[in-house]
């Protein structure tokens, strides 16, 4: 072996990593770009703002398609890479290799489907039509059967291809089992529990909430050194840098929804900057998958924010805002069950059986096993056999969600996939540092934050979703967690 | 001419049409990310910012230089080109061949030298410590010199290459003699002005000055569907968008900055947005140099917000948000005339005295002429000579201002200009209009923003600094302009 040799490989090595850390800064500028638009941009900025979104996707996408990361990664010797250098060029390799498969004519009418799609899904919702939408729609399935296609190169089908895009490893199969189960076990729990946990209101003026919300995320370390909080229609979470997270929530008279929303987005944003230092800027320094990213959010959302024991904490909190309530009529109300129309404002209980349904029709669609035409049917089909509501209406059905006309089939397991796996690192996070209640009660929460640090969180990308769980909680996902978790709101035994 | 070669013509325009729309949106972004930073970033966002920035500049840079562009330059025939096309293509070629003699290692140790300086230049200025900003300033200087060097390629001097980076075709020799003519008729008039029209304080309360700064942009035209005002140290505007526009101010209670700031500030975003739509998104839709930026934010500050009408709109607005002041005492107390040691808190009649101060001493400093350790008693020398005030130290002297520790050789002068612009634009306007008196007494500010826009605001960066000078006004830039507009302030005719 040459030295040459050897400097070509470092090289290569060097300059892919460079690659990957502009990727990652582009990436943070596309997140800030997103962020602003959402929450501080004048309404006249849209169409400026949609030229520089797509200037950076096409950059972005340029740099991260090259032929010469193609000569790097040849250039490459794995075996002589340290642990972490291996991590990074097989997620490089994998990415680069996905990308190459897509033809740029499809990458491009897609971009353009997807974009059209959500006007005519915004205009069909607005206007209760469902079949103005049906041909956006129906352009969308088949546009995203073909992405499948090009992915699987013959091998898997189509549809785990488009699963693989927001969590990698994750089997069409395995989903099928797990949310088969759910659909078996759930129903009958919501049919006692909403006997058991009826839903109630609590009326809590706005200011009120706005003082309960900072104060409550202050608790659990969201300071302005390195934090935000905005009010956005829809909200999420922007993490712009390792010390630079932008929360959003929102307020609405009539429910508390302020404090679960803001505790759910701490939990992404928490993940993302408990991220071990090494991998930022790396292609490894971020989120592994949207199935993990969801539990993160629902653990604080779940397991935290709806604890009987948090509600000592947050009903604190509320009267030093001027609002007194008792702690266990506070706990009631945030956990309140009833089968409804709305997958957004779902009670914990129900809301995994909102994407079962959509997990089974997207995949119908995408399988060719469902025609657009019939989605609204089986949407209705579909309420009744598992939540027992009838559907008045396509925009309070099959139309009231983005993701479809947006493109994205493949989405929606996540939001469930996410209760499970909350679920199932609580407990074993519970068997190993003991029961959270008396912590909770006190509002102390950093052995969560370290507990979830050391078996999540620092590991970035380096870990896909499913090894991640095993690893994690020392088996592999089930649904019987999130079982024992939801079983007091039926009133039976965890 | 074959039909092969028109399409190589048509094809090399639309790349480069191309490349300038994806530099403009790139230029945004880095408005956008420039914006948030100094607005609303937490500060533990700093570190990734930086590199977040660093790598759009370092993009924008690579897409700026390309061969490629030489290319298209070589394979077009600019006399078959429309006006519009010939103007794009004028402006490109020129910088991309002035870029192109900078060699990539000077660039990159400007650029580190730059941000170098300006951390020691903050210690420095902190400890009123020159000697600690000498080495760093004389790095500066030599970089500065070299750079100018390359770009003259033996032609002009140095100091006139370092002019050009902000006002293009702009000649050092011409500004000798504007200013020299400002240092003849302005220190008599200083100190006329001084006893004329004194300094006098005006306490107003901070959220009086927040509503009278609202309603007072609201009434010039800045809506919520377009604009944004914020707080900023240093104001300073960002213009995302032709109708995404960001005014920043700040506010103290004892004095009235934030009203003269924040139409300083208008002007300069209303030039940007009054910019002909065509030429957006090309490599023309921007302001043209730095000296006509300058002119439109003090042609608002100077000429509307410290005119004797404007101040029944001021005063109106103070005593609506609860602070009754008589309109003739307001104009007093926002144009009191005391040399003072300050350039940023200077009054309208000294003003363009500071910049004559810096660029006299960046000029020999460029030149060789004036040694960095001779700096500081150079500066008192002409503190002394041009306002006839001591300086009792360096942090109050030669320390006081970022631009020299950030590399800004040649940026001075247009502050200056834009003082002498304005007048000259506005004593235009008003032979052309007639007084504007009676409609400023009232707030009509429509005909003003009108003939901006026609003469100036929509050429964007087809006409430089003079010839748009010429053009608008009918004559070569003068100082008679300015000084009859400070004329009154030390109690004579205009």
């Amino acid at each position: 072996m040459s030295s040459a040799n050897t400097l070509g490989r470092v090289d290569s090595l060097q300059r892919l990593r460079d690659r990957m850390t502009e990727l990652a800064d582009l990436a943070a500028l596309d997140m800030l770009a997103t962020w602003d638009q959402l929450v501080m941009m004048p309404a006249g900025g849209a169409e400026a703002r949609a030229h520089q979104l797509a200037a950076l996707a096409r950059l972005a996408h340029e740099r991260a398609m090259g032929e010469e990361i193609g000569e790097w990664l040849a250039a490459l010797d794995d075996a002589r890479l340290d642990d972490l250098d291996r991590d990074i060029v097989r997620v490089a390799r994998r990415e680069w290799e996905r990308a190459r498969r897509v033809p740029a004519e499809l990458a491009a009418e897609r971009s353009r489907a997807h974009a059209e799609g959500q006007e005519s899904w915004r205009r069909a919702r607005a206007n209760d039509d469902f079949a103005a939408f049906a041909p956006a729609l129906q352009r969308n399935v088949e546009l995203a059967r073909e992405y499948g296609e090009c992915l699987a190169e013959g091998g898997s089908r189509p549809y785990q291809e488009l699963l693989a895009e927001y969590d990698f490893g994750l089997e069409t199969e395995a989903l099928r089992e797990l949310f088969g189960a759910l659909v078996v076990a759930l129903p009958p729990l919501a049919q006692q529990a909403r006997a058991h946990s009826p839903r109630r209101e609590l009326a809590v003026p706005v200011d009120v909430q706005h003082t309960a919300v900072r104060n409550t995320l202050r608790l659990v370390g969201v300071d302005e050194q390195g934090w935000r909080l905005d009010v956005a229609p829809h909200p999420f979470t922007a993490w712009i840098g390792p010390s630079d997270t932008r929360l959003t929530t929102r307020y609405n008279d009539g429910n508390l929804e302020s404090l679960l929303s803001s505790l759910h987005e701490y939990g992404h944003g928490l993940y993302e900057r408990q991220i071990d230092p090494t991998l930022v800027r790396t292609n490894l320094g971020r989120g592994t998958s949207m199935s993990i990213h969801e539990s993160q959010s629902k653990l604080w959302e779940n397991h935290v924010a709806r604890s009987p024991a948090f509600a000592d904490v947050l009903a604190f909190e509320l009267e030093g805002a001027g609002f007194p309530v008792a702690p266990a009529e506070l706990h009631a109300t945030l956990t309140g069950v009833e089968p409804s129309l709305i997958r957004v404002s779902a009670d914990p209980l129900t809301y995994p059986l909102h994407i079962v349904l959509r997990f089974e029709l997207e995949l119908a669609l995408i399988e060719g096993e469902l025609a657009v035409v019939d989605l609204p049917a089986a949407w209705r089909d579909g309420m009744r056999r598992l939540l027992g509501v009838e559907v008045p209406s396509d925009a309070l059905g099959c139309l009231q969600d983005i993701h479809w006309g947006a493109g994205s089939f493949g989405y929606f397991p996540s939001y469930a996939l996410g209760c499970l796996i909350a679920a199932q690192l609580w407990e074993a996070m519970e068997s190993e540092l003991g029961p959270r209640e008396e912590e909770l009660r006190r509002g102390e929460v950093g052995p969560i934050q370290a507990w979830l640090a050391e078996r999540v969180h620092r590991h970035g990308r380096r870990l896909d979703t499913m090894p991640l769980i095993t690893q994690a909680t020392g088996r592999s996902l089930g649904i019987e967690p999130f079982l024992r978790y939801v079983a007091p709101l039926a009133g039976r035994a965890p």
